[in-house]
């Protein structure tokens, strides 16, 4: 039985049994798919740390259900302490993972220590819960955006809409639905036509791979690309709109998203397509004044020599695509300037890429 | 003994011995490079069928070289047609296959039998000869052409320069220097310092395979890139100027090149990077009147698919990147509008990509 066979694996983290969550080794995604049963906190560090889960909410979900395990066998302060401290080295720069931690620490720690674990297990499972909801929310926003396009048949009549997205941001990014992908889940619920192209987003294909992956097990229409072929197809009038997610949106309202956004986004402008970014109120950082201000992260070289694929036989293996000796740069985001951007599509509603536009969402500050 | 340590390796095919050409095999490259002997005219036409030759310029030379070879053994006008025949199905779409061998076709069939494997030798050496001129000159032009930027230390004073191309225009596409890369072959010779940064052109790889191989075998510093990374290194001011070569380039100065040649030229436009096109005038086509009337080649999906490399234990392969069952749609070339190239760099010089610049050449429409 696949993983699609299940109604509940539209989530990514589910209960096999209350209190017994299961999710899904994703290393090995679009090749092979095994569940992993999330027993006690060291297979949470592990998932995490090993990357079987990636994607910031996921990461701050599984990390959640870690700590709430750890409760079930050591509720005292020390096990709270030593259960947050394995967690939390898992990956150091994930924000998404330190806020779930804290949330938990800062909730639980008040409690006597017999009600602490059924309470953290009431808190992963809302946290969960709180990130399906969020982005079924999103979804919403971003299905009646798309529906209500003016200039839907660009290339031919009766055309079916066709929308362009980069990298993944989708259910398997989170505990479901996605972000970016939350209208394309809605829109195939509601029964609607449409179309996906999947920009496979180099170096590391999470669009070829992971993106492809989840819509053809949901039975979403999709096609893969080259990510050179973006501008083309837009030219050719064979995009209605772009939707990507994103890692950060700062103060002016610039967008930092995997590397290859910017690109799109110049296209979508020349060819007066609609650019969205679907972008939980989270990712906004009001701290940061405009994408100029951003560290790039420059990730490993071998990301861009080397690629996974299944080889004739079957077997999943990992190759160098380069000449020997010739060097790589990897910088792994890109900065999207606001004005190329057509709307921010947030939980809380769609609003202007701007200081005011942001503002107007009632975010509060955190200094 | 490697190619690169001999120095008439700077030609693409050469004589080991005199009427004896010698090519390598470039289908695997960059892993591997293997010399063939071009014995015969079956040897010629078996290296354009399987793409062991590739590049228009190249192909031509080698057809030429098969016209010769067949009629050393053969030289009656059967054995001319014949020859003929065997070499124009190699590619049945590569137009310099057909010019080439139409200009041995003319050139030898007035002649009497005796001299025609003599003068189809001659004439075979002439075509690569006059290929490695018009290259060279092209290489001159562009040469001047960005050591006159001057605007060149955007990102740090004494940043040596740095250039970025896509796609192989390159010396193994062609009989020598190639056309996009001949500047810097010339900037080396002359003992400049700067640096290249080559995309890598998913989906066929030919920047990260090609480009990336012959840089590295002739000694030119250069770092392999996503393709995805373009918008970002001028964003930052790490890009001088971007030189790409082209498949045609129509009246009115629009470019039909590799698939992202138009994300690269919308960024460039972007930042005010200057974006060139080397373009031998064989590739200028009066005929069409714009980008706009060009049909671009669908090639197999496979090739998004699928990927050439070498596994960890030596062996060169082929897997599958993306999911089972996804599909793929590959356009091989895009169009970039003439107002987004700051210059056509032409072995007759340089001219605005314009119906006025184009004129200025001097080339006579074919109808």
């Amino acid at each position: 039985m696949t993983v699609a066979d299940k109604p509940e694996t539209r989530r990514t983290i589910w209960e096999a049994e209350p209190g017994q969550p299961v999710t899904f080794d994703q290393t090995l995604l679009p090749f092979a798919c095994q569940e992993i049963s999330l027993n006690n906190v060291e297979t949470c560090a592990t998932a995490i740390r090993t990357m079987q889960v990636r994607g910031a909410p996921l990461i701050g979900a599984v990390a959640a259900w870690g700590m709430a395990l750890a409760l079930r066998e050591d509720a005292s302060d020390t096990g709270l302490a030593q259960a947050y401290d394995k967690l939390i080295d898992t990956r150091p720069t994930a924000v998404n993972l330190r806020w779930a931690l804290d949330r938990v620490l800062h909730e639980i720690r008040p409690r006597k220590e017999s009600t602490r674990a059924a309470a953290a297990i009431e808190l992963a499972r809302k946290i969960c819960d709180d990130d399906v909801a969020c982005n079924r929310q999103i979804g919403a926003y971003a299905m009646a955006t798309l529906n209500q396009l003016p200039d839907r048949n660009r290339a031919a009549p009766n055309q079916k809409p066709q929308y362009l997205t980069h990298c993944n941001a989708g259910r398997i990014a989170t505990v479901g639905y996605g972000t970016a992908l939350a209208p394309f889940y809605l829109m195939h619920e509601a029964g609607d036509s449409f179309h996906v192209w999947v920009g496979e987003t180099r170096p590391r294909n999470q669009g070829a791979s992971l993106t492809a992956w989840e819509l053809g097990q949901a039975g979403i229409s999709h096609t893969i690309i080259a990510d050179n072929a973006g501008g083309l197809l837009m030219m050719r009038g064979e995009v209605d709109a772009v939707i990507v997610g994103c890692d950060r949106v700062v103060a002016n309202g610039d967008v930092i998203n995997k590397i290859g956004t910017y690109l799109k986004a110049l296209a979508a402008a020349a060819h007066d397509v609609p650019f969205y970014v679907a972008c939980p109120t989270s990712t906004i950082d009001l701290q940061c004044a405009s994408g100029s201000h951003v560290t790039i992260e420059n990730r490993d070289p071998d990301e861009v020599t080397h690629i996974q694929g299944v080889l004739l036989d079957g077997n999943i293996s990992r190759m160098r695509i380069t000449p020997h000796g010739s060097p790589a740069a990897n910088p792994a985001f890109d900065i999207t300037p606001a004005s190329l951007i057509t709307k921010l599509i947030t939980e809380r509603g769609i609003v202007d890429a701007s200081e005011d536009g942001i503002r107007s969402l009632g975010i509060e500050r955190q200094d």
